[in-house]
């Protein structure tokens, strides 16, 4: 964490000094801002939490509900979204509260008598430790918590505008503020007035049944029934021995599964309600609680179940859908969906709130960096393009688990495949998975061979080196804050630093004198180091790199007095080479990352022009 | 960390459920109250907070200054205060926001030219891995807001009364609040007026120049003459190499030691200003910053410093000096003496504030148990007797370690001892040497042979082991909160759960039903969950252990609902066998800890009456 470079902070450091929109920003919702963002689910919170980080950005993110969330909903945290809240600073604090899945349990008929379940088998959640971070289950409502903290504390000093509906939208091109917004306050005593304002940007975060989707005329097409479930977060007493551990139950009763949740106590069961008929009516969103409960008794035989407190409960009917786009416009897009609004899918793969929350890093930088002209506007046209595809993905995975564990306990192929699909689809549930293709904002994969270990379009995982100035092993990653910045990783050659042939050294120079760098020709008042984080890794012992030597590109000048940052020079570790780790080229190797950090281009150190190539295509410097 | 099982928490869970004395707190300082603390440093801090947590005892903690510290005191926090700060959950936290010390560095006068300093050594900090807990240097002032944010959520919800000092104070033997104590408003409209109020035990955490020691006739010894320091936290320029390396500096010019602090650019300077003679008068209080900062260039040279901003400076003049006792009577203690008022020492050890927490750390829990009737007043004359040899230890080792760096870098035996000097004193350093002797709360180590790796006396290592309900590996001390109980920790026979000669099945039966148990005949309404931690510790590995042939002692109910607490079982790692690792006999051991982390004794897991004996001589059940 750094700070202080701005003056002394007595208080807590994560608030951040306040600047641009943040130092006047009205508490009521004005007529006119940059981006408004309608829902404040994982999808919406992350979008403005990543904007709030651009202090010449206004933004403003409204709510119907008056208040926070305040229980139920989705709880799966995934690896790579835990690895998401370590950029905005709440990852640690959230995992002390959060439950750890280190196991998942299967439970089919006991083979001797069907009607009693045992355990069928049991696999590690992370075999093959894929992340630092990780696998969670926490209440949906903390997330947001945290996000909301997050943004109060940013320097635009951001909150929620509760009690306030989106009701309608038109887009009017050719205006500096487009598109026209029609909200409705839900609370209050002016409750049901309208409000009209206008924003240069919308986004659509307001969930599986969104108002701006239908409002956008986009279609959400999908299987034509819906599948229930009864959820409850229940505090309860039972001899269920795997009462914490994620398992699924398919039993002669019917199918479950148990979360095991935050605090040691609480836990949450998903009881298989079945398909939903086009003519139910709603009939299965009336089922009761008690319901519920008594199909969870029957499906847990010979354990029981004896219910002291339901924290919530909900039937969840949920089919798998999809947008045709995620945007209005495949030229000039002025309005967005993220989330459940564009795609939604059963509770059991437990993705739904870590895929929302991707597809908002993924937006939200961008709009930061096109409406602060560090990006041309077709920038946007990414977005649809790169999260359709990661979504549409998804509902293939969750049907294919679905149809496993929604199996009958028949004994069937399908339904003793269930530890063996489990198994095989890790990456996908730890959320690694995800490769978006080249475009303006991932380059080709022709240097790919240069860094294997840094595949193109996925994210980086962070390899750990030592910080040369303070002697620490440090994650490299993990500096990474949300602050919007592209990440420009200079792995070094073998040259220590001060070697008169050091490629980094004349790599450097161009970067910082040539005309044609990235890094030259910034606007009036801008420094690199407020767009470009740049940091170097050598290939020597930290005993072996000489302060003085280091190219002054990588000490970069911070804050009113100017003072160097000295977090941005790496050596590597004795007993972790992160050249070997990683596949990286001795020679010297440039790895770009972007600000939602994912692998943008792999380059040689030698040909920095390259780096120019790549950031022209952006758009404006 | 646990929560939950009084019914659902929506909000963060850090805030505990209010409770007994906390329900009606009064805002203004009330005429009587069980423990008033004088002063809101670290050693009144953590003994509020320790109080804190008992609902039944009201604990007020006063301070003259008009709100919380700002900026300045000490910084360096051993392993030992972080891991001490893990059980008021709040070390990940200050971690986060710390600086790291991995290594330090030496610098003397360069052979070559001896008017320029040259790095002479490193060392690394923590060699042996001593502890998973950091080393870490962050201002005393976010230390403090921490405990002051965990007594705000504590079931009691204190909070200082600031603005009010202690004068005077009188003990009236034979009455139910026998301390007369008089303060004095300082801020406020009614600032001077005087107050009187009755405590039935005075804490005085009132620093160096503490008015409750000289109120209690305590002498305070130790050289004659003060040492004085220059110190400054800056944001500076400088091309000294090792800014961000914590680093002693012995030049021609004079002795100074450079401290990386939080946030990536802050760094403190001690810069020696000599002894300070008798008849000094208070001038070498009247060093300008100005002169302390040239001074600082002098020693530096050939390096420079571009002082940017003086966060703070303080001339911080202090001897070794040693109250002679730490209580007012060694029978019936009804006042005591804490952390800088009974024992003060230079800062280039970096120990004050750590000792200071462990001193009230010592004395919290010792206070809340007599109070709330679970140990005999008697217990509280161990602080004098535990504490008191610490505090000389820490003087003894100041002054060897004061005398080597503070030595003339004339290449003498002394001078060229330093980094040797400072990698044998490792233990001392982390705060890992502490070690308390036999007395009614430390057992005598008879059966030290059957757990050597848990040394009586001494703070308790924590081992990883696995939890069997969820199948996390855990640390099994760090489940250990400030909640002021006894840790009883059960290390198994080699019998499995359900085995019928399982002796830890026959024990918790024995501990269970016996008349004789220590757990047995508690006051109506108190359950052994409310006294005693109780958690088994099984030779098997996690799969083994089936949670239903587990002994019912181990599965404790909790709260309103009776809700099992599944988090007491354990099973071992099978990489990390804690009963190899930590000499534990496979016979089967009992561990008893102190509710401030230490080993109070080592027990044969056959006869459990031994525990009986222990307990028994604290006093009432
Ligand atoms: C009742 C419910 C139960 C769920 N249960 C589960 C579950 O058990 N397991 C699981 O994995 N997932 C569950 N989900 C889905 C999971 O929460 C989502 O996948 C995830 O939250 C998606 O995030 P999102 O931000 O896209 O949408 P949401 O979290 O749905 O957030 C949308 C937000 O927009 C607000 N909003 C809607 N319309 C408007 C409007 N017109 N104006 C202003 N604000 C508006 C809503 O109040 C809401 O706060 C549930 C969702 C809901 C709504
Ligand atoms: C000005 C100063 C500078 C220091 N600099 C360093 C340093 O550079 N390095 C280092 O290692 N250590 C330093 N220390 C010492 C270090 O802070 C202490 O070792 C540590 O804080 C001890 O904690 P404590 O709780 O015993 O006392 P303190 O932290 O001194 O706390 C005592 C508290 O009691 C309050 N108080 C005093 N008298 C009264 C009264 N009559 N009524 C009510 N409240 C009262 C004080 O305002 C203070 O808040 C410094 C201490 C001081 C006071």
């Amino acid at each position: 964490m750094q700070f202080h470079h701005h003056g002394y902070v007595s208080g807590d450091p994560r608030r951040q000094p306040v600047a641009g929109v943040g130092i006047d920003r009205p508490v009521d919702l004005p007529e006119q801002m940059d981006v408004l963002v309608v829902g404040t689910g994982p999808a919406g919170m992350i979008t403005a939490a990543q904007l709030s980080q651009f202090p010449g950005v206004s933004t403003r993110i409204i709510e119907r509900r008056e208040g926070r969330l305040e229980v139920g909903h989705a709880d799966g945290l995934q690896a790579r979204s835990v690895e998401t809240f370590q950029a905005f600073g709440f990852a640690e604090r959230l995992a002390a509260e959060a439950h750890h899945v280190t196991e998942f349990a299967f439970w089919q008929p006991d083979p001797a008598d069907p009607r009693r379940i045992a355990r069928a088998g049991r696999a590690p959640d992370d075999p093959k430790g894929l992340s630092e971070f990780p696998h969670i289950l926490v209440n949906q409502a903390r997330v947001l918590d945290y996000f909301a903290a997050f943004m109060a504390d940013a320097p635009t000093r951001m909150s929620p505008d509760f009690g306030i509906a989106y009701v309608d939208h038109e887009v009017c091109p050719g205006r500096e503020f487009p598109v026209r917004v029609t909200l409705a306050r839900t609370t209050g005593e002016r409750a049901g007035e309208q409000l009209e304002v206008e924003t240069k940007y919308l986004v659509g975060a307001d969930g599986a049944h969104s108002r701006v989707r239908t409002a956008m005329g986009r279609t959400f097409e999908g299987h034509s029934a819906n599948h229930a479930w009864g959820v409850l977060d229940v505090l309860a007493d039972t001899d269920y021995p795997d009462v914490r551990v994620l398992s699924t139950i398919q039993s002669s009763a019917g199918n479950m599964m148990v979360i095991p949740r935050e605090g040691g106590f609480l836990f949450r069961l998903y009881v298989d309600l079945g398909e939903v008929s086009q003519d139910d009516a709603g009939a299965v969103r009336n089922t009761p609680a008690e319901a519920a409960i008594a199909q969870a008794n029957a499906v847990l035989h010979p354990y029981s179940l004896d219910v002291k407190q339901v924290a919530w409960f909900s039937v969840y009917e949920v089919g798998h859908r999809l947008a045709d786009r995620f945007d209005d416009d495949a030229a000039e897009p002025r309005v967005f969906i993220l989330g459940d609004a564009c795609h939604t899918h059963s509770a059991k793969g437990g993705q739904g709130m870590n895929v929302s929350l991707q597809d908002g890093f993924n937006l939200g930088w961008k709009l930061g960096h096109v409406l602060d002209g560090r990006a041309a506007a077709s920038l946007l046209t990414t977005y649809d393009a790169e999260r359709k595809a990661i979504a549409k993905n998804l509902i293939d995975f969750d049907k294919a688990w679905a149809a496993a564990i929604g199996s009958k306990a028949d004994g069937s192929a399908e339904a003793a495949a269930v530890p063996e699909h489990f198994t095989s689809t890790i990456e996908f549930r730890t959320g690694f998975r995800t490769e978006y293709p080249p475009s303006m904002a991932v380059a080709e994969g022709t240097h790919q061979a240069l860094a294997t270990g840094f595949p193109i379009g996925q994210r980086f995982a962070s390899p750990r080196v030592a910080r040369v100035a303070d002697t620490n092993p440090v994650h490299l990653g993990h500096h990474a804050t949300a602050d919007g910045r592209w990440r420009v990783y200079v792995f070094a050659d073998a040259a220590a630093p001060g070697d008169p042939g050091s490629v980094v050294a004349s790599t450097a120079q161009w970067l910082t004198t040539s005309p044609d760098s990235p890094l030259v020709g910034l606007p009036e008042g801008v420094v690199v180091h407020d767009r470009f984080d740049l940091k170097v890794v050598y290939q020597q012992h930290h005993h072996a790199v000489e302060w003085g030597q280091v190219p002054d590109l990588f000490k970069p000048r911070v804050g009113p007095y100017a003072l160097v940052d000295r977090g941005c020079v790496h050596a590597t570790l004795p007993d972790e080479d992160v050249y070997a780790l990683r596949g990286i080229d001795r020679a010297g190797v440039i790895v770009v990352v972007r600000p939602d950090q994912y692998v943008a281009a792999v380059l040689p150190l030698r040909a920095p022009e390259e780096l120019t190539g790549f950031f022209d295509g952006l758009g404006p410097r």
